[in-house]
């Protein structure tokens, strides 16, 4: 491990400087000797407060980085200037086509029956990717249903009405991810659903663990041959407020106004940069993050975070003079939140090199206390993998399980490509998730620092195994 | 064991509803029988919101309760009505006697030299247990020392001086808690010591990671024979803006104002209620937290976040109708803060049945996710312990290391009764720790209610262990 004797022969007299580093070679009596490395990251992560200056600049410059947006393409001139700024090898942009919608001004809900509820406005968010409703609203009669199999059993009586979609995070589930992959089919199909049944739109409750007035956008599509409704999603309080009508009148109805667009789609980048390997170049670890969010709150959880760490775990490899056996690549993927255009297209320009991708490391669960890794890594790769994660239990961050990780690895993932997702803390991620909570000062430096720290261990540890991680077979 | 027949008798179809039993059953093939109870615990806790709305009252109501407050009885009363209010066993308050200490309203610090930097204001809070400095001020040079070794090596040159501890939390200590531990000498110490050496005053760098404005207060003393100077905390940045003209200058003075004032001792309580065991009642398992906190802020994690989960803790096992063998008590402590009076008058009060303690837990360290427990338990319990910190894996909190646990149970501890303390997620504590940052809305209600689950569920099983814990030997 050429890196490792740098570093001894290097910084030997540094090694005892930093606290982190007593800790995390407390715990193994047989002296690994990458905990050094590991205890030099968290020490170089934790002594600055470097990520978060980043995320700093990001999320003031570019708050609303949604794909096809001036603020997304300023965040792409800036992450680029960021990797050289950082000294990265290879730092290029790699062209994608992204969808280009915009929420439009007018997002307005309001009671108009019963009488007596009438002039009730409840807080709302056009759901992204959503046709606009006529410009003097849409207004019809409600009819809620918690599911599909509800809405199918209403049978012909959603005709005309707009449903309203009423099922909650369960918030008994102790992994909030897993609660909101329990309801997220409402945003994502409910006006696809709404409509086959004969529906005018949609309206979903928020997917949130908070009881407020903050309504959470996001994803949903339209299909092909079903008719196109509008559909946005209501604050839990606003959800709470609509069911209680429900419960008590006969017939609830509502207007909604939302001017939103579709425009043509647009030219775009991923943008890349490397730590070129000393021994095996052409093997790739790939650490990914996605550059743009929802136009709404600064994306400083989603994705802000992780592409702070991403480039904050490379700034930190950079910075203790670290030579991986295989190329560190740093990639910030374009339009995650409405298409994966570029993954896709990472995947395709990509497309002869795969075979050489011996991992691809995400991180998009908000900048929060590490605590592990997912992965869906095998064998050899997988017992390697535990043997770092294991270094990174003194951090709290050892947990590794499998799994499929995020999306934007998605893609490389069923081309073969074995795939690992950085795992936070996870219990205040859907406080701020798409909506306007998901601001900078929600973001604790010092979790973000030992995210970033947790990353680059490894992220550096994978690329520069030289033993336990099998050589890449062709797929 | 009685209240799990109980419960599976009444309950058994409840057994499937939450999405927590799933999780809590999925990791055990062996089938605990405990675990279905502390799956229903989490369930209780995480469905509604009630630790957070307790929190919340008594943050909104009474803000400062420093011990001999207004707001600290209020607490008290409040207190007592709560476990009145959730049907807790044989409420009452004990009597203990507390320091009044009183901060004032003038906390000033302003640089009057060099002539360049005259007017310069840097935010400052009273240490508490500080006297007054002289109305017009404590005017005198800054002599500035990282540690006590230091100050001691410049002789007689501290002499009508100020001491500036500058001293700062070293942030590559992956747990801010022996961070703090490794600085904190400065704040307890640093009048006496500075007095010893012939000083005027002390002002000492606050105890934080972030950089920014907000002084931290927390307690000081002082000691017979050697003279009292007063002496506050300056805030990170104002620390820093020092150190800087100290390294420019060859001469720096400041004149600070502090108008605090020690009152004579008042007459205050410990707040008491129980869950009355079922077949051993006399052997007592007790659950702690402090209602005290100091006079900025709301004490919302230090540590009105413990009270509501002491509190809900108690409610939980209610809710599910469990009867624990052993009794459960539940002691909110006054005076933690400045003087640990209300631990010193438990201990005495109950001297007698001390020996019957089967194990004293506490909860001091905010309302941030779970993470685990550190207890002194050895042997038998130790391993019982053990055995119900693995249920709580599921929820992240399975960790168990030894350790003393904190300060308001360090005195059950000297007589003999195994301790235990909730170990949550540390990495924003200090942010808000003994500041006017420590306010409701940087409490997680989800993060606070997983702190109660695990309170619970621990509290429980260790009060309802029917095996594991041997019977307590007299000390």
């Amino acid at each position: 491990m050429l890196s490792l004797a740098l570093l001894l022969g290097a910084g030997s007299a540094v090694l005892s400087r930093g606290a982190s580093t007593d800790l995390l070679q407390a715990r193994d009596p047989d002296v690994d000797p990458r905990r050094a490395i590991v205890a030099h990251l968290f020490d170089e992560a934790l002594a600055g407060n470097s990520a978060y200056s980043k995320l700093q600049e990001l999320c003031q410059a570019t708050p609303h980085r949604l794909s096809g947006s001036s603020d997304a393409e300023n965040a792409v001139s800036w992450a680029r200037d960021q990797m050289t700024h950082d000294g990265l090898d290879n730092v290029r942009l790699e062209p994608c086509t992204v969808p280009h919608w915009e929420r439009g001004r007018i997002a307005v809900l309001e009671v108009t029956e019963p009488a007596s509820a009438r002039g009730t406005y409840l807080p709302i968010l056009a759901l992204g990717g959503s046709i606009a409703t006529p410009r003097e609203g849409l207004e019809a009669e409600l009819c809620t249903v918690q599911s599909f199999d509800q809405l199918a059993a209403l049978g012909d009586s959603a005709r005309g009405k707009i449903v309203f979609y009423d099922r909650a995070m369960d918030p008994r589930t102790l992994d909030p991810f897993e609660a909101y992959g329990a309801a997220v089919d409402q945003r994502a199909r409910g006006a696809v659903e709404a409509a086959r049944h004969g529906a005018a739109g949609a309206i979903v409750r928020s997917l949130t663990l908070r009881l407020d007035d903050l309504p959470h956008t996001g994803s949903m599509r339209y299909e092909d041959g079903v008719e196109r409704v509008p559909a946005a999603a209501v604050s839990t309080a606003g959800a709470e407020r609509l069911a209680a009508l429900l419960h008590k009148e006969k017939r609830v109805a509502v207007r909604f106004r939302l001017d939103c667009r579709e425009n043509p789609d647009v030219p775009s980048h991923n943008v890349v940069g490397e730590i070129r390997g000393q021994s095996r170049p052409d093997e790739i670890v790939l650490v990914g993050a996605h550059l743009d969010n929802w136009d709404v709150g600064q994306g400083a959880h989603d994705d802000g975070a992780g592409c702070a760490e991403v480039l904050e775990a490379m700034r930190l490899v950079r910075a203790l003079g670290l030579k991986p056996a295989r190329t560190l690549r740093a990639v910030l993927f374009m339009n995650e939140e409405n298409g994966l255009r570029g993954a896709h297209a990472y995947r395709d320009a990509h497309k002869a090199e795969l075979a050489r991708h011996v991992l691809a490391i995400e991180t998009d669960r908000g900048g929060f206390s590490p605590r592990g890794f997912e992965t869906s890594a095998q064998g050899e790769l997988l017992a390697s993998l535990r043997s770092i994660a294991a270094m990174l239990e003194p951090a709290g961050a050892g947990f590794l399980r499998l799994g499929g990780g995020g999306a934007d690895v998605s893609a490389l993932r069923e081309d073969g490509v074995p795939v690992m997702e950085l795992l936070s803390d996870a219990q205040r991620y859907f406080d701020v998730h798409h909506c306007s909570r998901d601001t900078l000062d929600t973001v604790s430096p010092r979790e973000l620092e030992l995210g970033a720290a947790v990353l680059a261990a490894m992220a550096f540890c994978a690329a520069d195994a030289s033993a336990g991680i099998a050589p890449p077979q062709p797929r």
